[in-house]
């Protein structure tokens, strides 16, 4: 398991994370099989969107922060429940296929790792598990 | 890893893709471990609900659009930001337990190929990992 | 593949399952690789989040119920169509790093079978991979 390390900027903020796993994956010498890229906090989830144009990831930020607010009423008084929520909404993990050592993203994919309670330094987690017959 | 075609009829829509899991598995070989089917588009993403009441199917459809309107104000212009945000709600993959050669489903789960910014022609890849004893 | 079993008491219920994956990754024998937890159920989901302060459990459940309320109108007439919903926004399963033959989970983390049709007896599939090598 490889350990990377983001620094966030914002409260809530989608950081692309996309050329640290291509290099995770480079290290781990896996040629076939399948990436899982894995966020070990409770603030922060990861997800994978449009690498093109960054209005998109703009959208994504201020539409959770529409769909989940900051100044809900919550039972939890760290004043971050928000977070949490939206971090069970985008999940703690990716996972991506590898073919000829190469991750498998779609043209105009990228993968962010997902802050809701910047900012922070965090970890991403990479684990590769080989796929039937290594190539 | 293999992949797989999908025709998508209308904007928002869940297409049924467990037929095509189940034939991609066979193909794979694989007895016992995980198969992960990955959707290498920005617009759509994948779910597993209930295969028996296509109401059901109806029901997320019409509350994905309702969480998230297609005429909300968003800074991406091509008219299709919501299409992006549902596909990071839903997920770009699922990962589902094989044993056997078969997909371990639920009694009443269906894999969906989740469209949001239809019809289009959309691809699926499908990666299998072996698990620990190869049956 | 192992099977647990998981008892729900209220209609939407966040199940601490961490200890019992724990268990099951012990059986597995499983040194280094990934561990995926997934639900064969249709109303009722997986997550991760905060394992210390219960009411983060709490507002994800309750906030939950507000994005997705039990009463509108749906065209699913069981009664749940909110149900499946929330479980296709949490995701039927979750695939965690292992290392040394533990779970890799970050320190705030814990593992919750979410059920959103209870109260119910729920299962739990687990499947393990191993990792590029095994350590």
């Amino acid at each position: 398991m490889l350990t990377l390390h983001v620094q966030t900027k914002r409260r809530t903020e989608l950081v692309d994370v996309t050329a640290d796993l291509v290099e995770a994956l480079a290290q781990s010498g896996l040629k076939r099989g399948l990436l899982t890229a894995y966020v070990p906090h409770t603030t922060a989830g990861i997800t994978i969107n449009e690498n093109a144009d960054p209005s998109v990831r703009h959208d994504v930020e201020t539409t959770l922060d529409k769909l989940v607010p900051a100044d809900w009423p919550y039972t939890h008084l760290e004043g971050n429940a928000d977070a949490h929520i939206k971090a069970s909404l985008m999940g703690s993990s990716v996972t991506i296929p590898v073919e000829k050592g190469r991750l498998q993203l779609g043209t105009w994919q990228g993968v962010y790792f997902a802050e809701f309670d910047g900012p922070r330094q965090r970890h991403l987690w990479v684990q590769v598990s080989p796929g039937l017959e290594q190539g």
